[in-house]
């Protein structure tokens, strides 16, 4: 076995090397808080990188960022029925405002009891309602178009840093728009958004689909989602963008006067994405020595090692450093001057060098009085840790640069893209090779996964389910490849599930 | 009484008119939830604005953003005995944690009951010294220098948007050192910054000084604050930093092995701004007309409003719009590209201009077929709406444009600090002067507020506020012109309050 600074490596235990990763990259930590994490610097830089590129691309679309309330009255989640059903399970819920100091013991005041308890937020679109419901008089002020960035908090049992919190940050968009049309338009729209998000900067390869109605987000009409492939074959659902119809208009009486001036319901949508993006990215591209950032993505696409050990030359190699990162950031790429950093903590060198190749920076430089005499850098990628360092010149390099940092970023992707294809099935045909492929689940935590099944399907949802849910398989989409328009490019054969006449193309995985 | 277009205006009744202000700019409005506001898109942008300046200002000293939990288990604040004290009283608490359908409605599940309430933060010095007892290890740990942007919550009784509202918007700086003068030197480093966006982005003359025993945050050593006059005389406290000594380092344990190899207790500090200061920014420099945004906050410097009555002139005056648009943002003040829009909507030119008025944009432009013809624009300036529109020639106006920004920032802050220094009265020497200064308060409200009194002071807590609390004053804080070092500057006299001897200097006033 090579050596490697990650262990468990993926090969012995995949959800510890997971942990194990996101401790060496200093990311995030569990808290003392049930379900609740600590996102600790490199962590939430990673999630600032998000949010600074996807707030672009939201406001670029035409949005604006609002703020809601935090609480939602505990009637409102009564007003959309199936909302209610959906999510009216594991919230946190608040009925007290005040403590009192009881024989030297905190306690929630008796008399401070709420009238109605209050719902920390899980998700605003019944919040958003009621702003929505005031906003909107006329067909003038359509569509409107909001976000905010937020923190939400679902009380989830079974807790995973980055993919599974308790409370988890992300932006929810919430938009109002006169007619199926427009509003359907606005989700495609939003999540071509995510995609660009997702492939362009982060390098995920996804696949573009819909919902089966079982997957569907409480109270939607339609759900649109980019799955993604996890190295342990498992899915993961970056993101969704919902098609609500007038269910929360409704609810929530968001209507307008048209130009005819009769009185109509909105029809609107949202979408979100959240720092479950993290897990994602982490489980794509990291490996056995720890993560890998897409430079596009990356806090830092360079840092600058400098090696100190002749004292006489500190303040030579110190200067060289310093004006060789002034140098890279001048250079651009992907629209942006290039993020360098020196650092200059009191370490050995060697330390330094892994702890950024653990954290994932795409490229490290090492310098050393040698590399001076020879107006070089000693340059690591991360992309290829197992290879050897070269040594090129500094201005070539630095030349260079945006090129490799772009080669990297499509190998990157090519690399999870080719991991994606080659663990897709389609040539499986029946319901026995489908059981065999997924296997019998022996412990019940289907940690296993081989990968995804692309198969006709039947659209019977009760049938399915009675069959692959014992096998911890779920439907992740109908893609959008075969699907849209109309069906059109499914490919013939029955279903895969039932035998009986398939009507949709499927894609059939276990699912983070 | 002249034409205005808020009503009522400050001189008629100042709290209406505050509320008229952001109502007129669409800033925010009030929610469904108790106490807490909606921030819709302008007030947001503001905020953004606040967040961005501010944030970079936060990286450039150093400091790294994290994300700490939302709610915090009730022990944490039992654990250091004045903070309790300070906080332990009106908060959210979290009880329960799953809803279920009894006949039909949806209460609380008695089963779910929470061993231990979670609160939702107020503050998060509890939950963050917890993790910053895990990060710190050695001296080579230290400074630790952490940010988080925020929603807290604090169960406010009387509520009034943006200056207090049960849950808003911040950033709480938490921060480990080796000492107590590394400590300190970063609280008056914060105060620095802040004071950096407060008085040169926001415009808002600032009062630096340090706040006597009982103003202090719960549980500090020291809080330093910026206090500012608002137009009806009263102070607001716009930011604070505290050294917070070894009180939350002693009961979260957050200790580190010093060079010698001893356990040592860190000294810690806090600091943090929110939302408050946007409620701040509007009762300093707003009007009669509506807001009034200092230029380097403003979320948009410029809108060009096209006069579009004429149809068959329609397409060469928005080409000519969108032409003036580019050159104005290729021109650059105080380190950005100029932020200007048109405004294409469909309303009439002048409800427009007016809806930029009341949004307090610097500069309003309108451009019609006349304005063609001259090579031309018409000029509102926001600081001077009763002012004559100017007509400069289009040329002449883009390249004075960041020098005419500059001169309306300088212009806003002068008129500010005009009004602190008109209404601060120093002359005041007995207690009779200043009990007939602050008047007797008719209503309970004291609502209104002759400005603020600066005078010698013994440091006897309990006395002045024996006196001064009948009459809704406060001290604000012992400004640091007078009373650093070692309050050598205090003028001569006797303390105000009770006639002995005065060590310190006082600013006294009523305050938000």
């Amino acid at each position: 076995m090579s050596k490697s600074a990650i262990s468990p490596i993926r090969a012995e235990n995949y959800p510890e090397w997971y942990q194990a990763v996101i401790k060496a990259a200093d990311m995030a930590e569990l808290s003392g808080v049930r379900g609740c994490m600590v996102i600790k610097p490199w962590g939430y830089a990673i999630w600032e990188r998000v949010q600074n590129v996807l707030d672009g691309m939201i406001k670029a679309t035409g949005h604006d960022n609002c703020y809601f309330p935090l609480f939602i009255p505990l009637s409102y989640f009564q007003k959309e029925a199936t909302h209610v059903e959906g999510f009216a399970k594991e919230m946190a819920i608040v009925t007290h405002h005040r403590l009192i100091n009881k024989n030297g013991e905190l306690v929630p005041d008796p008399d401070s009891k709420l009238d109605e308890p209050l719902i920390v937020r899980p998700t605003s679109e019944t919040i958003i309602g009621e702003a929505m419901a005031r906003a909107v008089q006329s067909y003038r002020d359509l569509p409107l178009l909001w976000n905010q960035w937020a923190n939400v908090v679902r009380w989830e049992m079974r807790t995973r840093m980055f993919l599974r919190t308790a409370e988890f940050l992300w932006q929810e968009g919430h938009t109002a728009h006169a007619d199926e049309a427009d509003a359907r338009a606005e989700t495609e729209r939003m999540l071509e958004v995510y995609r660009a998000l997702i492939e362009d900067y982060i390098a995920m390869p996804a696949i573009q689909g819909s919902k089966p109605e079982s997957e569907k987000f409480a109270g939607a009409e339609d759900t649109l989602t980019l799955e993604v492939m996890m190295q342990d074959g498992r899915a993961l659902q970056s993101c969704t963008s919902h098609y609500l119809g007038q269910n929360f208009a409704q609810a929530a009486n968001i209507q307008f006067q048209g130009k005819s001036g009769s009185l109509e319901l909105c029809h609107t949508t949202s979408w979100g994405l959240s720092t479950r993006v993290i897990g994602g990215l982490i489980m794509t591209h990291a490996d056995d020595d720890g993560l890998v950032l897409p430079p596009k993505l990356a806090p830092q696409q360079v840092v600058i090692v400098p090696i100190l050990r002749d004292e006489t030359a500190r303040e030579a190699v110190l200067n060289y450093c310093d004006k060789l990162a002034t140098d890279i950031a001048a250079q651009t790429y992907a629209g942006e001057a290039v993020r360098v950093k020196v650092d200059k903590r009191d370490e050995e060198s060697a330390t330094k060098r892994w702890n950024w190749i653990k954290k994932g920076v795409p490229v490290i430089l090492e310098v050393g009085p040698k590399d001076i005499e020879k107006d070089g850098v000693a340059v690591t990628r991360r992309d290829d840790v197992a290879g050897k360092k070269t040594f090129p010149a500094r201005a070539e390099f630095i030349a260079g640069l945006p090129a490799l940092l772009d080669e990297m970023q499509r190998g990157i992707y090519a690399r999870a893209l080719e991991m994606q294809k080659s663990r897709t099935r389609t040539d499986i045909k029946t319901w026995a090779e489908f059981e065999t492929y997924f296997g019998k689940d022996t412990d019940g935590k289907f940690d296993e996964a081989p990968g995804f099944v692309r198969a006709p399907w039947s659209g019977d949802e009760a049938a399915t389910e009675a069959k692959i849910k014992p096998l911890g398989v779920t439907i992740r989409c109908l893609p959008f490849d075969t699907n849209v328009p109309d069906h059109a490019a499914v490919p013939s054969g029955n279903c895969i599930i039932t035998g009986g006449a398939a009507k949709y193309e499927a894609i059939f995985a276990r699912a983070y």
